[in-house]
C-alpha cells in the first residue's frame, strides 16, 4: 500500500506494524492528529507529566495512558504502541543506545506511555489555505532546532524549548498564526518568526534534528513549538529508561485534526 | 477592609491569611482568576494529575505546586496555599473529618497542591455583557450539583462530573455560550442548559453544594463543569489524606482572567 495524505490514520499504523513503513509521517492521513510519543517508567511519570502541565506549548498532551498498557484506548483503541510508529529510539540513563522500528522487546509493565500534539496536526489545514510547506515540497523532514528559552522545569526534567521551522511569505505567515491559533492541542500559534538568533539559532542550514530547507527571497523563517522539546528533556534527567520516537515520525492518533 | 469587586486578588489572600475572611468568594476581585483547590500526598499524585489530564473541562490545570512547597511560585509566588483561602476541608480515607480556616498543622514535606481553574473567573466578563448572576443577586453561594456523567477514571480517582448552575434567558444563553467559550481555563462553554434530568438532576431546589437560586418565568438553567468534581473523586479513590477548598470558597490568583 501506498501511503499519502489520503491515507487513513489505521492504514498508517498497520504499515508501521507490519515494519513496511519506517519513513517521516508529514503529509500522511490529513485529518488525523499525529503524536510525539514519550514513554517512562511510573516511578519517572509524574514529573514528566508536571513537565507538561508547565509547558503546555511544546507539550500538549493528547493522551496518557495507564501504566503497562501499551494501548491508548481513550484516542486509539485499536493501535499498539510498541510496534505502530515509523522508529523508535530507546533512552538509558538519558544516553540513545538504540533506533528500532519496534520496542516489544524493551516493554515493562510499569511503562506510561505520553502522546504529545505535533504541528504536522495542522499542516493538512495550512494546505487548505493554500500555504506552501516547504519540507513537504522538497519531500524532507521538518528542520528542528534548540533554542535558548528554557522550558519552566518540574523535578529533574529541564532543557531548552525545541522548534520546528516553516519559510514563509509575510502574508502567508499572517494567515498562519490564525490558522495555527486555533490547534492549542498541536503547538497552536508560532512562537517567533524572523531574525533566528533572537532564539539562540546560529545557523538555519544545521538544524539540531531533521533536515535543512531552502528560504526563498522574501520569506522568513516562522517557528512553532516542537515536540521534540521532551527528549532535551530527557536528555537532562536522565532516567534509567525512556523510549520516543524518532523525530518527524510520529504516531497517528485517529482524533479528528 | 471590605472585599468587593475591585479588591485585588491580594487583598482577598491577606484578609483569609489574617482570619478575618472566611465566606465564598464568587464577585470577588474581578479581573483575577479563582482557583480550586486539591492537595495530594506525593505518592498519589501522579493518579490525581492524570485524572486532571483526563478531564480538562472540569479540571483545567492553573498550576501544580513541587512536592512540599505551599507556594504557587508561577502564578502566585507571595501566596501561602495553607492559609490564604477562606476555608478548607480536610478528608481522611474519603471521609470529611475537619472544615479548617487554616491548614498549617496539617502541612507536610510531601503533599502538592493543585489549582483548578474556577467558573467565578468568567462571570466579571458575563456582567461586563450585561448578563445577570443570580446567586451575585442573591448574595449566596452558586448551586452545585453531581450529575449522572461520569469523568473519565484514572488509577483509583473515578466519580460524576460535578456542575454549577446559572439560570438565564435564552438570549443570555447564546451570549454566555460565546463570553465562556473563551476561557476554556474556566471550565469554558456550558456543559447542557434545559431539562436538569438529562444531568440525572431530580430537584434543582436541592444543590448537592452551595445554595439554591429562584429560576424565574422564562428563564432556563445553565450548568457549567465544576471544579468540585475532584471532591466526588477523592471520595471515591479514598487516599489516606486530601485537603480541598470548601466549595465556593476559591483561592484567588494573580493570574489575568
Amino acid at each position: 500500500m501506498i501511503l499519502n495524505s489520503s491515507s487513513s490514520a489505521r492504514d498508517v499504523r498497520m504499515a508501521c506494524r507490519s515494519g513496511t513503513f519506517t519513513l517521516p509521517t508529514a503529509g500522511l492521513a490529513s485529518g488525523f492528529a499525529q503524536a510525539n510519543l514519550v514513554i517512562l517508567p511510573r516511578d519517572w511519570a509524574f514529573d514528566f507529566l508536571l513537565f507538561c502541565q508547565r509547558n503546555p506549548q511544546p507539550c500538549p498532551l493528547l493522551e496518557v495512558t495507564d501504566p503497562g498498557d501499551p494501548v491508548p484506548r481513550l484516542s486509539t483503541p485499536d493501535a499498539d504502541l510498541r510496534t505502530d510508529l515509523p522508529g523508535y529510539r530507546v533512552w538509558k540513563n538519558g544516553e540513545l543506545v538504540q533506533e528500532p522500528d519496534d520496542i516489544t522487546q524493551w516493554w515493562r509493565d510499569d511503562l506510561v506511555s505520553f502522546l504529545i500534539g505535533c504541528s504536522f496536526t495542522f499542516e493538512a489545514e495550512l494546505l487548505r489555505n493554500r500555504i506552501p510547506i516547504r519540507h513537504l515540497e522538497c519531500g524532507c523532514n521538518v528542520p528542528m532546532y534548540r533554542t535558548n528559552r528554557p522550558c519552566v522545569a518540574a523535578g529533574t526534567f529541564a532543557g531548552p524549548l525545541v522548534v520546528s521551522m516553516r519559510p514563509l511569505a509575510p502574508a502567508d505567515v499572517i494567515r498562519a498564526v490564525e490558522v495555527t491559533s486555533a490547534f492549542p492541542k498541536s503547538h497552536g500559534s508560532p512562537v517567533h518568526f524572523g531574525d533566528p538568533e533572537a532564539l539562540g539559532i546560529s545557523d538555519l542550514s544545521s538544524p539540531d534534528f531533521g533536515d535543512a530547507v531552502p528560504i526563498r527571497d522574501g520569506e522568513v523563517p516562522v517557528f512553532w513549538a516542537c515536540g521534540v522539546t521532551p527528549q532535551a528533556a530527557l536528555a537532562h534527567a536522565r532516567p534509567p529508561l525512556a523510549i520516543t520516537h524518532q523525530p518527524g515520525k510520529m504516531f497517528l492518533t485517529d482524533l479528528a485534526e
